[in-house]
């Protein structure tokens, strides 16, 4: 049987259940592919501390070169947009194939980094970066690839969804919630790549890069977190028939790509709406095949290297058989016209504020907002709230966001109205 | 750009579909893969009907044998277990690359057919044999191909999750929903394929195949519709908090494999429990990655055929890189002990028959259920009956089959149980 050799340079969570699945799942593995994958070396600063994986001896080094050297596929698992660059722009010109999750490196360097492994005859796939262990990228450029991609929507983190679910099934605020998520591992003592929506725009770009065939830059992606939400939007939503999920949107309307991620209302009948705490979903929408959707866990340590080895396998049937560039990291081939400036985009919104409790505020209310031809869907004030005032909160039909703006402008200026206006948007999939 | 050449044989509603993706979406689909596929010939005995396709003059043939030599791939969409089976083992002899649906024939020829495409260095692929247009059979022997495989769930089915759907939200009885069905065409005239479960036994069949590396037969699967499926039994689960699916179950428990379809209730919080009407979904669990679920149609033209196109791209890349048998249509390498006989597998179970109003009723069938060591988590008694008594509703905990049936047996034997017993099963997924 081909022997592939795997180097990995990283031993921290991830590379330590790569190592776990090579060395336990290892023959399962090889009677399904024909290829047997040999973990030749594991590189880290840290070799001493027990990762509680029983690796034979002469795997572990401090050395970088010696594990590129050694390797067939480098496996670069050590996070971090600088060293990680240098290091796998190593190993593909040394002609070794990479795999990686890096999802923030190949936001930023992808295109350099698909370059190069083109110029050096080697491949660099990256299912791990985007949906955890969940095969999305393989099922969008090949499971799907019969169709036009029409829209794509994705709980793509763990952190958010696991805070937004306790929020809403605890009724408890934002902060206790993620004190407690980062006493329990599920976030970070620094959150806000996580719950800033950065780490889902990093995935939503090599989602949207695939889909419409550009490499998207962070100027592509508007991105809002979940640091503004409040309890009772949360309530008003349920009222309403909505659950909030920090979504990665990705649609193509008239040729035009919209690339966002914001707290999103969606119809609690949505199956998305229905997945809950850490795990990830991401529906995609085909011309051809309607409605998909693909669910599982985002993040994780088996997890996550489950699609590490699945990226490993297909890499080394593509030594064993040489084909490689078969399914390229990239082919670039634009599928749209130019991307929406989030302005630009006419949606649905949820607008809550607090107004004093005086005759003829909802009267002049309404008039701002038909004064932008904006027409309200939903409208409903509770008689006390805990702010300045009483809380108003209205759903609007389909609206421009800068017509939605210019009117929360106006609203804001009013004198009944003693709060600033909290915007989210619907999206009714 | 390499140009390879498709035959399609059988112009019905999925030839058309894949006829329609690859005129409309061929330029998309060579920009992302590098190859062109290009549409050779569609044979058909009747070439003039009008299939709402504009199929450009010269590819219309009544025959078979022109359409084969005039391909680098056939695709087989003509059904049934005997042409279709000659004219695949045709097409590969002559060195043609075969893509097809077919999954009755599959599940009774699979093995042949791998073994005479393996013989004559081409590959045979049927990602739309299972789920439609859901990626599945990508994601289970590529995607997850790190994982021990310990369960699959599946609604395979669009005709019998569209029917159960309609009889939950309605209150509708089975028959009237089928005639329904028949004429809104989600059923066929002679439904026994889909609502006996043959159908969704073809599916369980593949996807165990490939999750445990044996080509299963029909002998190995036990198989149960859903014509029995009572408004009443509908209205029980619901109470308890369940809903009631036609699933296949592909399980690995000890080593042992179980391939089971039946009507299952599960849990109403499940994402499966809320797959409703047409679509189709496959939580697949693995050792690693846990549970992941696949969603979307699971029949219909457009979404079959962009399975059938998937898997036209994959071979389609296999020609132009000379990977042949990359990923061969199926692999043997058994990663189980046996297939465990439907009478010893251990479940939870639901019962539910009629008993005369009288007292001590309820202590003779508890006294039965503890002799066979079956322990009840739920009893239910209604006040009024539409039968020959009032319903009795059980649910157990763990037992194994064979001591369930044999408590039913005794109980049908009671004076005053006054029907059958029906027996539903459990998972609690």
């Amino acid at each position: 049987m081909k022997e592939v050799k795997v180097g990995i340079v990283g031993f921290g969570t991830v590379g330590a259940g790569v190592a776990a699945i090579l060395l336990r799942n290892g023959e399962v593995i090889a009677k399904r592919t024909g290829v047997d994958l040999v973990l030749t070396k594991i590189a880290d600063l840290d070799i001493t501390t027990d990762r509680g994986v029983a690796v034979p001896d002469g795997i572990l080094t401090t050395s970088v070169d010696e594990t590129i050297a050694a390797a067939d596929i480098v496996v670069e698992l050590v996070g971090g947009t600088t060293f990680a660059r240098e290091l796998i722009l190593k190993a593909l010109r040394a002609h070794k194939m990479v795999v990686t999750a890096n999802k923030a490196l190949l936001a930023k360097y992808g295109k350099e980094l698909f370059a190069v492994a083109m110029e050096n005859g080697v491949d660099i796939y990256y299912e791990a970066s985007v949906g955890g262990g969940i095969p999305v990228i393989k099922a969008l450029r090949e499971g799907l690839v019969a169709n036009h991609i029409q829209g794509i929507y994705g709980i793509l983190n763990g952190t958010c969804n696991y805070i937004l679910t306790r929020m809403e099934q605890e009724g408890a605020d934002f902060e206790p919630v993620l004190k407690d998520a980062q006493k329990l591992g599920y976030a970070e003592a620094e959150p806000s790549l996580d719950i800033d929506g950065f780490d889902t725009a990093h995935k939503a770009t090599i989602l949207a890069s695939l889909a419409y065939g550009e490499w998207f830059g962070a100027d592509d992606v508007y991105v809002e977190g979940i640091r503004n939400i409040s309890q009772l939007d949360l309530k008003f939503a349920d009222e309403l028939g909505y659950r909030i999920k920090l979504l990665a949107i990705i649609k193509q309307l008239e040729g035009d790509v919209q690339i966002r991620i914001h707290p999103t209302l969606i119809p609690k009948s949505a199956l998305l709406a229905n997945i809950s705490g850490v795990f990830n979903g991401v529906a995609i929408d085909g011309d051809m095949v309607g409605r998909t959707l693909f669910y599982g866990r985002g993040a994780g340590r088996e997890a996550t290297a489950s699609a590490v080895v699945a990226d490993l396998a297909d890499v080394a049937l593509n030594i064993a058989h040489q084909s490689v560039h078969r399914v390229p990291a990239f082919r670039a081939g634009s599928q749209y016209a130019k991307v929406t400036p989030i302005d630009d985009v006419t949606l649905r919104y949820y607008l809550r504020f607090e107004v004093r409790d005086e005759p003829g505020v909802v009267a002049r209310i309404a008039e701002i907002l038909a004064g932008k031809s904006i027409s309200i869907s939903s409208f409903v004030q509770h008689e006390s709230g805990s702010g300045c005032g009483v809380p108003v909160m209205i759903l609007t039909h389909l609206a421009q966001e800068k017509l939605i703006k210019a009117a929360i402008a106006e609203l804001e200026a009013l004198d009944v109205v003693c709060d600033k206006v909290k915007l989210l948007r619907i999206e009714d999939i």
